[in-house]
């Protein structure tokens, strides 16, 4: 018996090679000059590519999940927040006042907040509110610099979680033809970056940044606890992307990577944020390759750790607009991008159609 | 008796740095760590300096005004592209199947068209249509490689109409709070590069670019013909803006310069395009100081003229995704990212409200 997420992983087709010939040669066609429209004529494309048809449907309605979790790690003293923020923030999406909720109701998305192991008690708001899932795997994890975050079940479970909650809101009632990745976690820079120092092999100091705010001795024993973190880990590394994930990750990192392979398994495009979801997104590709293929790069992080996994997976983000907060609101603000890319293809005259005169070649 | 574009001058106002402080201070306050929303929070601020309070209201319903005209130059063989293109596409504009349609549409927009002077005759499909202003100051500009574009009474007509169009949209019936700029006109990038290279004193081969696709040869050609206007009309130059204008600009350049001072004077933000409109802007911040101060570039255009005029006046680009359309392409993009800062610095909580801990500093 297969579990959710080797069901997806069994799921994820190529691209279709058919229907991008067809997005290209039809944006040759619309009325502008040809390549005129950059970076939205490759988007159109690549929708093509994953909806297997041209041109794409439009990819509305959008649906964003933001997975919670707590760190262990938090007591190397990695960041100047304390610990019971991921609580507070789990009660402020829940509310709607964080920039995640501003921006999903912006741009027309629901948001869903999923408790996959946060640490501290949720405030009494969190009792019963809808749009948030309680599926916590654990207290947060383990100290990764100490020990594995996670044993390879729990790790399994997020994995398990994500999956199924992309496929949930794709075939659901709610019918999201777009996923975009959103977490809270108090410590999980940390565990990002040494995810990516891992699977990409670049130093420690390379891919370590200041996260939501260290200073730079912060930032020193940041950089000095993730590198205790690989060596301690080398075997766990050794062993493969799912070892390298539960001895490093989180639950929310693991349930991101869950959920990714999800979307794609699904067939729809998956709009991945910052330096979390990608170290989320290169694990996913680790354990399913094409799942890159399907999602796209919401927006260019200022963290090196998220420009590295970029770098890796050949992606380039639709939006560079200095953010470093996660949640899930660099790929929130290109959801409109990402939309006029697909009504591009569907909606703009042909030369032919419009009576307009081509260019003298 | 003055003039609209006059009035206008007379009206621009510095932006409100007292709402400037207060946005910035109820940014820190916001629940997300300090800067964490990058060029997000600088929009926020700029967006309370140009309304006057904080926080701004939501710079909605937007409005896109595609200025359209003819230019003289195209005789020197400075695009492939024949001149009743640009009276065809005015029709696509008309019958909603351009690239700007789509994305206005996407984006919440109205688009209003303007004949401000092409040369060939309109396509009958664009009788009658609603959404097109037909004010033609001539039939096209004459050669700005052997002559003046237009005469000084031309380009202040088209000062005039930019400025009245700005007014009537946000004092009219459709209550714009946000333009846009839009522009078509084969050998307009021509022109704009002459612009260019006139007020920022920069070589004709440092902003002389590809524009909607000549090949080397041609890109020689264009270049030669910038060099040869701008010895031709050193007079002008040194005259000051308005002569420039006249002697190196367009109908639209000049209507879109208009524009935006009357959307500055009327207290709306103004979302600026690619190179054309940018080197309108230039021209409307020499004719009428603090103008760029309350406009937003929207994208980075492919064009090195562009990016001349974005560094000339300081401002950074929200979008980058090598557009080289114009139409207003490129800043209609950029519309949701806009009121998507707006919305934040309205609608977010603060760490008090919500119960959230601040970092410990």
């Amino acid at each position: 018996m297969t579990s959710p997420f080797e069901r997806a992983v069994a799921a994820v087709r190529p691209l279709d090679g058919a229907a991008m010939a067809e997005a290209a040669a039809r944006q040759d066609r619309l009325t502008k000059p040809r390549g005129a429209l950059g970076r939205l004529e490759d988007l159109s494309v690549q929708l093509a590519g994953i909806a297997g048809e041209c041109p794409a449907p439009i990819p509305e309605p959008a649906a964003v999940v933001v997975f919670a979790a707590d760190h262990g790690v938090v007591t190397e003293g990695v960041t100047p927040w304390p610990q019971e923020v991921t609580a507070q923030m789990v009660a402020n999406f829940v509310s709607g006042g964080a920039a995640i909720n501003v921006l999903a109701r912006a741009a027309g998305a629901s948001v869903t907040v999923v408790d996959v192991g946060v640490a501290t008690p949720l405030p009494p708001a969190c009792d019963g509110a809808p749009g948030l899932v309680r599926h916590p795997l654990g207290a947060g994890t383990a100290n990764l610099a100490a020990g594995p975050a996670m044993d390879l079940a729990g790790c399994r479970a997020a994995l398990d979680l994500g999956a199924r909650l992309a496929a949930d809101l794709v075939e659901g009632p709610s019918g999201a033809r777009l996923l975009v990745t959103g977490e809270m976690g108090i410590g999980n820079t940390t565990a990002a970056a040494a995810l990516v120092a891992a699977l990409t092999g670049r130093p420690a100091a390379d891919v370590t940044g200041r996260g939501t705010g260290v200073d730079d001795a912060g930032l020193a024993r940041k950089q000095a606890v993730v590198e205790r973190a690989l060596a301690l880990h080398a075997g766990a590394v050794a062993a493969g992307p799912l070892e390298t994930l539960a001895a490093l990750g989180g639950f929310e990192i693991a349930a991101l990577a869950g959920f990714v392979v999800g979307g794609a398994a699904a067939g729809v495009p998956v709009l991945v944020d910052g330096l979390i979801a990608d170290a989320a997104l290169l694990v996913a590709e680790g354990l399913a390759a094409g799942v890159a293929a399907r999602c796209i790069a919401g927006h260019r992080s200022v963290e090196p750790g998220a420009a590295a996994v970029l770098d890796a997976l050949g992606l380039v983000p639709v939006l560079d607009l200095d953010l470093r907060l996660g949640e899930g609101s660099g790929a929130c603000l290109a959801v409109p991008i990402v939309t006029a890319a697909a009504r591009i293809l569907a909606e703009m005259a042909t030369f032919d159609a419009a009576g307009v005169t081509d260019k003298d070649l």
